[in-house]
């Protein structure tokens, strides 16, 4: 059962990762392959630095499943592309649930690696963010991670309260949940009321 | 005979792909320092991302002959320049061999570390298209690879070909050059008749 | 005494690395946590690649001190902001004492570790440079590394230095403040007479 759940929550965040990469390389002269590829970085980049900094086999590796998803989403695209550009507001829905499932797999993970619990914090904003982070890279932008701080933030968010649940010996899968839904209703509200952080001001040389 | 035939395709692939970084790298303010450095990260970078991915120590470590070759690739760029410029589709064909030569040594190395086939032909991929992916990002450009498939889909090509000889108990060194010789072929056919995937067309937003 | 100098080093080079990121974050349309995130990822990343490739979990991971350090960059950067600003040499001054002190720490690093002394100076050089080289891709920009042979080449001299030093039985921490200040001076001195190796000039396809 939680098994299943949690298979469930992890496909679901690669599905959305996946789509999200893979409509941002729309309309900029990249083939389907290329596309795909852009939606499977996105997807598992995060994780990978994850594994590479944990030292553990990066988690693709071990099932094909995500490499799976990552086509059923580019056949999505291909084939719903119409219905897709009229749901936007779901896109980014789905985006933002990707952020604060993959936050909490990297909790998860880091957590059970023993790691100190700021270590595992910065994990699980890293498996959240760094995937979106290479996306915006390759496709030769700022990364948008450095231009609205409601992803990292809300990732960071997300990490306290699972702590400050474990803290309180709330059950495992009651505080990834909280925690994920703490990332999804920080940035959708942080989104939605256009909060921000100061900008830094330029400095001439 | 099999040790030189090897070392004879790798430091031959590590030329080919030094020179297309130097040269990518001609033009752009980059003193030869610098230059000498895109060059070294196109040859080295695909493979040290498959050994990070592995958890091997990166190939360059065990052995100072990568970074000589590149040492050479950017003296015959110096001292030849005139003469490789108008060598333009020799140079294409150095990269695609690199390209085949890369995806054998990447699916080789990961075949020995009993890896899943589907991860094997994966870091054929890695080997041989990364390195020209991240010289892409150091020169602050779209990488090659996601506009035009030939790329990673020849490198791809030849991980299945390499699998399908094996199943039929060909022999391993063969089985190598004759999956070197796919990616090359299917490159050259691919890109002499100007054949590429459908382009994922815009969506606005 | 020793052990006191060398974090005392440790974090002035992580310091003068992390306002070098958040100074050019500055301007850009990055908020404070965009900018904290580019100043960490300039003081860490070369040592967290340094790291990767030999194997050993990153430095940051083990103390977070380095996160602290960045923290209080960003704080003086956003409250003495003007100071700063008319400082511009002390800048230049603290990011090549960075370099000089990160360049030393990865030789050091990777002498403990048995590597050739060839590997060891690379790691010398990729722990002082790679960190710049990120902050610059991550902000959209061809690497300052690429146009300038100053940083790495000095990076490289300093190396070159330690151990010739370690050759003749020198003292371990001497050697070490040697290298730090040949990296310092060769970089000053290339700078202040406009030095520079020739640019690799433009090849037309």
């Amino acid at each position: 059962m939680e098994f299943n759940f949690t298979i469930a929550l992890d496909l679901l965040g690669t599905f959305a990762f996946a789509i999200s990469g893979i409509r941002m390389a729309s309309g900029k002269q990249i083939d389907w392959f290329g596309a795909y590829i852009i939606g499977l970085v996105t997807a598992i980049g995060g994780g990978t630095i994850r594994d590479l900094l944990l030292n553990l086999t990066p988690f693709w590796m071990l099932d094909p499943k995500y490499f799976l998803t990552t086509g059923v989403a580019l056949i999505t695209i291909i084939l719903f592309k119409e219905k897709i550009f009229k749901l936007g507001g779901t896109l980014f829905l789905f985006d933002t649930i990707g952020l604060g499932l993959f936050t909490v797999v990297g909790l998860t993970k880091s957590f059970e690696a023993d790691l100190p619990i700021w270590v595992c914090i910065v994990m699980g904003t890293v498996t959240g963010s760094v995937g979106g982070v290479i996306r915006d890279i390759l496709l030769n932008k700022v990364p948008l991670l450095f231009q609205k701080d409601i992803y990292a933030l809300a990732s960071l968010s997300g990490g306290a309260v699972y702590f400050l649940l474990k803290y309180f010996e709330i059950d495992s899968d009651v505080s990834g949940i909280l925690a994920a839904l703490t990332v999804i209703l920080f940035r959708l509200i942080v989104v939605r009321f256009h909060i921000h952080l100061p900008l830094l001001k330029p400095m001439e040389r």
